[in-house]
């Protein structure tokens, strides 16, 4: 098929995984007119199960149907393992994590990496369209073909490199899965104290507002950033041992952030 | 006056200091109808000297004007000394700190908070109306008009206790201050890999999002939860000094949290 043709056709995905980013990811690609979802696999038929109306389903590699892209949705340590299996030189394999590089793929030169930077949990819903898509290939025709798939669902589409991108995950694990737990840390302490945790939502969501308009650096506020050291040794003297030691740590880098010694 | 007119009246108030929390506050109260702001103090008056046309401005205690509420917005180690000068055992005062304690107050037996639990930056308007401002006082009738006052600006008004507050604020530390330090530290890993920040925008976004529908402990996320060693191994081994301790300790404590250990 001549290039353009191809890319102007409708796109023919195999999806294989059964976690939170292939159930989103499934969703969304079902719903999307410039994309065919040919069949999605999981080693476990049942947690596919409610696909079944929709779009074949298949537990077993040796019946994997045709498809322009294979999306490999599973664990970082299956990736290797499972697109091993897959058995073509030719067929274009994809995976979706952000901290393994593309080469992990086995089995096929045509590798590629559809990583979606988002935090995805099954009971809520995404918007997709603002979501950064993170993609990589091995050849040119492959990463149109891949950026062709990546703005049929998101406005956000990035070329990152496998480099790039083990950095980028080390920020989003920063920024997303160590923010929310210093949300938890706020959780308890509300709870412990008979105090409702939304008292803290209009600050959590200023903070996170207010990096849209201002450099993190210039956002800092709080005893650390004003060298308030009576504060910070009431604060530390009321909590237990992990929260303390956290408080002590996270201080002391924005301390050094600032050139200050604490 | 009969206690009921005296809450219908007019609130007037004397703001005491010249930081973030005041300079919000007083534009905030300028502008507001039940509250007329009678004078604004602070010790260096250049600070205060663009309010000149629509206050009374001063830097001497002496010629401080009468008022219902002298709310004093200054730093915490200086509450207490600034409160004593103001020499009067009838007048209402109040301080804006989430760390102090209400007795912190000197010289009048009519003390009270005003904690307004948000972060404030000079150059970034803030939406006053969603504010959880915090309230306690020794009498009931100076909490009433407490509550007045801040009804007045905002919808959402707590009597919180100083006990209470004194955690809250610790809560609020964790939330802001360690957050903002964290999205800092993605900035940095961002801008050092040559990728813009703003591609971690939507993440940081939904995180702060999630947690209006979920529990923090629910919303969890990522390799540490996930119990993924290998990957946890791969990014510590790539970060520096401070970073990889900061991701080594809230990694240990998210493993606490669900139960496991590292």
């Amino acid at each position: 098929m001549p290039l353009l043709n191809y890319l102007r056709s409708m796109i023919k995905v195999v999806i294989l995984g059964g976690g939170n980013v292939a159930f989103h990811l499934t969703a969304q690609l079902l719903k999307n007119k410039a994309v065919t979802v040919v069949q999605v696999y999981n080693r476990n038929l049942s947690k596919i199960k409610y696909l079944e109306s929709e779009t074949s389903i298949t537990n077993k590699i040796a019946d994997l149907k045709e498809a322009d892209i294979f999306i490999i949705a599973v664990s970082d340590n299956a990736i290797s393992s499972l697109s091993s299996k897959l058995i073509s030189k030719n067929k274009f394999v994809v995976h979706t994590s952000g901290s393994m590089a593309m080469d992990e793929l086995q089995g096929t030169s045509r590798k590629g990496v559809f990583y979606l930077l988002q935090t995805f949990s099954k009971n809520r819903e995404i918007d997709f369209s603002t979501i950064p898509i993170c993609i990589e290939s091995t050849y040119i025709k492959d990463e149109m073909l891949l950026e062709k798939l990546a703005k049929a669902i998101s406005k956000n589409c990035h070329h990152i490199n496998s480099v790039q991108r083990k950095k980028l995950h080390i920020a989003a694990v920063f920024v997303n899965n160590f923010v929310n737990h210093l949300y938890h840390i706020g959780y308890d302490i509300c709870t412990e104290n008979n105090i409702p945790f939304e008292i803290l939502n209009p600050l959590i969501q200023e903070t996170a507002a207010k990096i849209t308009s201002l450099r993190p650096i210039d956002a800092q506020t709080g005893p650390a950033k004003r060298n308030d050291t009576l504060t910070i040794k009431k604060h530390t003297a009321m909590l237990p041992e992990i929260e303390q030691e956290i408080y002590t740590l996270l201080t002391k880098s924005i301390y050094r952030t600032y050139g200050k010694k604490l």
